[in-house]
């Protein structure tokens, strides 16, 4: 059995006792076979020395049980990862960032404790995932939308914890902004509950997102200052219908013009579905410079409709520039619609975006995975077309021209006012074609940082190269979350590492 | 001169020659004429021993500036009251929230940096006024509106940082909820950038809020972690046309569904502005029980006709209710329309509210200031009700019976999702009348408390009141917060009490 970095085996064993007799033998994990359940199985590093793994696995069923833990953690000085389910594909997946570390698993805290439908709000535990919360909603008839990023299986807090993004309309798809009041177990095993929740007897915790005094929420986003153990998230009142609109131009030029009309739209929330541009490049059955926008809405009919004819009217005024319009969809989806559907952009979990990527007879060779170099750029068309060339010009340099299986870039805006890039790159088993990548995303972080463009998250092996591109001051930022980190877990124990945070014994200097 | 708290004559003499230098002779202010201006005039202890003063002041021009003067603050552990034009009447004006703290002045740092008419958005100082944002705009000739609270001589910076809010459409009047990006000075004289400011050369920091990793920028809301230089701020694009609805109802149980409706408007974005609620109470020219629901709808002429059309339709469904339409007003206002608007509803700042409450025909002796009492409470119909008989039960108990001038309650929604009741207490010169405001408005906040309702933002002298209030688990929120204090500002210089947070060697134990 390993033991976690610098942990002697009797610390180690004494930790583990203490887990047994908190969460029951049976929810402490160490032989081999279990422990390896929590690889990341689109690890860049898969099967390499390199590659970070779990020691060893805890899973709580209770907050008391977290509690426990924790404190049993903090006192012999193990490290913890703690995961919600542990669905973060892409990212780590439920691997730790620091390995060796301990993953403290929380999916059996699988509670939805509160759906209101006159408030439209959810109150969940970390192991609840969008197909849990999803069906707890369909069983008791409520009348509202849930906002599911593209796998289902994820958990509504670790994804809101982790900077994710959905598909129906804003501002739920940015679902950390999107959260209100936090249960957190902190490293010394105190519980903190945030917002109006601080109030004893309190009402209105899922409904007011501020409190009073310092806001220390945001704290908890891509993080390791605590253990979210209850999270409070709005939800959407059903929209009575959605319609998409696609405008379209065949020349470069055109897309400065859709960009601020677009801006416009969404900065005033006339278009408020998840738009996607698509420039042509490397994307199957389109020609650059072909350049669509899709424009979705959503609301009641009759404000839909004029939505629309107001976003048309906007669009068509732009020379060169094509307006179709898509069919209205009524909700609930009649059986017919359900099975034309995008699902994600009704709310409906699933899993087909696996589908997508996975052994079909149109790619009978599938990759495995995929990682995404997503840095965030201007929302203007001349940052699209920089960037446009930033790839055409820097993909001889990073990849040799090879294409590497590459799918981009996609312009999304994963929520009002931020527009990304995404690039995505193909992980799979073979260690060669894994370093290729490997290279091919630090060479691209840096070359984006020089334009002053980063990321807005990041796979765990490489999130110290992402904050190191944040460098403002010395790193200052990042000074400042180690302050904040050295005092509210002077032992380090949690999640060391994550986001480029590492507690001050594994800092380098 | 007084001198601050546990501060030796020499080490103010220190710090004073330290700040002379860095800021100029005549940007520190010691004579107890100057210094005098930086008294609360609304304060509820007016020319008591208990008001809060200071004891002198400094204004830095420049950030680096605002470094110097708080390194020497932080070396010769001087008590710094950071303000940003000191407007924040009702909650405590420019005056420290610790008596004898030396305000640090930022009026002077008054440069509006950048104004995005593309994206929407604004850079600046914390000396910058929305009067002088407007007249920046309107000077440029872009096309953005602001979102202006009542008094219109306010800091953008002070008042998003205070919690405030104002009148225009949702979101833009969740003033902190609408920033987007800071710059700040730590206790440590460090600067520090956050969100997408974190990267050299950003060129999103006004776009993406996030960045990259656990989110700071919390902390420096209603706070003492730091002095705010900078802030990025969206901005609306100009809407094209406003429209207003009012529902009545003169039965006190249509407030129930008349609130659900207005929730799924709210919730769903098809109503956009600032909504209240009157309940009759107290309020001149209306009779209880009749409740009336203002329903102000920003956006594109065609679009709001449909919002108002679907608004009408979901109140006119309640039996019983009356859904009355405005007049539609097209942007930007001719002269007339100008005349008759209310200017905040459409981003105009002005000063008209002290008018409102000042000396006028009507009104020989004004009070002189007001305090609010403002419980967030859920958004309910029977939320309301019960406030409105809380209300109703306790006045006897809290006053005598007495009205004491008290104007209440009201209940608006300051921003989506959230109710709060305001009661307003005049604060004057009279010390006898003050006394009894001032038991009042403690009596509120507890008996609210034991209802599960807590203020979101309270005047300087009785915010430990209100954090008192948050207690769950011994404290837990202000115990971490308390942590966070003393790990970013050791020495305990910045604001000391501001929003209850106290640094370690003034806390009580």
């Amino acid at each position: 059995m390993p033991t976690p970095p610098n942990v002697s085996p009797a610390a180690f064993a004494a930790a583990l006792t203490a887990w047994r007799q908190a969460v029951g033998p049976e929810w402490v994990f160490t032989s081999a076979e279990d422990v390896a359940l929590y690889r990341d199985f689109y690890s860049p590093f898969w099967g390499e020395p390199e590659e970070r793994v779990a020691s060893a696995a805890v899973a709580p069923a209770t907050l008391e049980q977290v509690q426990a833990v924790v404190r049993a953690a903090n006192q012999h000085r193990i490290p913890l990862y703690p995961i919600s389910t542990g669905r973060n594909l892409a990212y780590g997946g439920s691997a730790p960032v620091y390995s060796g570390s301990v993953v403290l698993d929380l999916k059996r805290m699988n509670r939805v404790i509160e759906v209101s439908e006159r408030n439209a709000y959810a109150l969940v535990e970390p192991g609840v995932s969008y197909f849990d919360l999803y069906e707890h909603i369909t069983k008791e008839g409520l009348d509202v939308w849930i906002d599911t990023p593209d796998p289902g299986w994820g958990s509504v807090i670790g994804n809101a914890l982790d900077g994710g993004a959905g598909w129906t309309a804003s501002p739920f798809r940015d679902h950390f902004g999107s959260h209100c009041g936090l249960e957190v177990v902190l490293a010394s095993g105190e519980v903190v509950r945030t917002g109006m929740g601080a109030l004893p007897n309190s009402r209105t915790w899922q409904q007011n997102r501020w409190g009073f005094g310092p806001w220390v929420d945001g704290l908890f986003r891509q993080s390791n200052f605590g253990v979210v153990t209850k999270m409070g998230i709005y939800l959407m009142p059903r929209p009575e219908a959605m319609v998409s609109g696609t405008a379209t131009t065949d020349r470069d030029e055109n897309i400065v013009p859709m960009l601020d009309a677009l801006n416009l739209l969404e900065n005033q929330h006339v278009v408020n579905g998840s738009t996607q541009i698509y420039g042509g490049l490397d994307r199957p059955g389109t020609h650059s410079p072909v350049w669509t926008c899709t424009v979705p809405i959503y609301g009641p009919e009759n404000v839909v409709r004029a939505q629309m004819e107001y976003a048309r009217r906007k669009f068509t005024a732009i020379p060169g520039v094509n307006f179709l319009e898509g069919e209205l969809v009524r909700t609930p989806l009649s059986p017919e619609a359900l099975k034309r559907a995008h699902l994600v952009n009704f709310g409906i979990p699933n899993l087909s975006t696996f589908a997508m990527l996975g052994r079909s007879p149109g790619n009978p060779d599938p990759a495995g995975g995929h990682i995404g170099f997503s840095p965030i750029v201007p929302r203007t068309g001349e940052s699209l077309l920089e960037f446009k060339r930033f790839y055409q010009e820097n993909l001889p340099k990073v990849s040799g021209g090879e294409n590497l299986g590459i799918i981009g870039p996609v312009y999304m805006t994963c929520w009002e006012r931020t527009l990304v890039c995404l690039i995505m790159f193909p992980i799979g088993r073979d260690k060669e074609r894994n370093a290729k990548m490997r290279r091919a995303f630090e060479a691209w972080v840096r070359l984006a940082a020089e334009r002053g463009w980063a990321e807005y998250r990041a796979p765990a092996a490489f999130q110290d190269l992402v904050s190191d591109t944040y460098s403002y001051n010395h790193n200052a930022l990042r000074r400042l979350r180690e302050t904040i980190k050295d005092a509210v877990d002077p032992n380090g124990i949690l999640s060391a590492g994550r986001y480029g945070v590492w507690p001050k014994h594994l800092r380098k200097v």
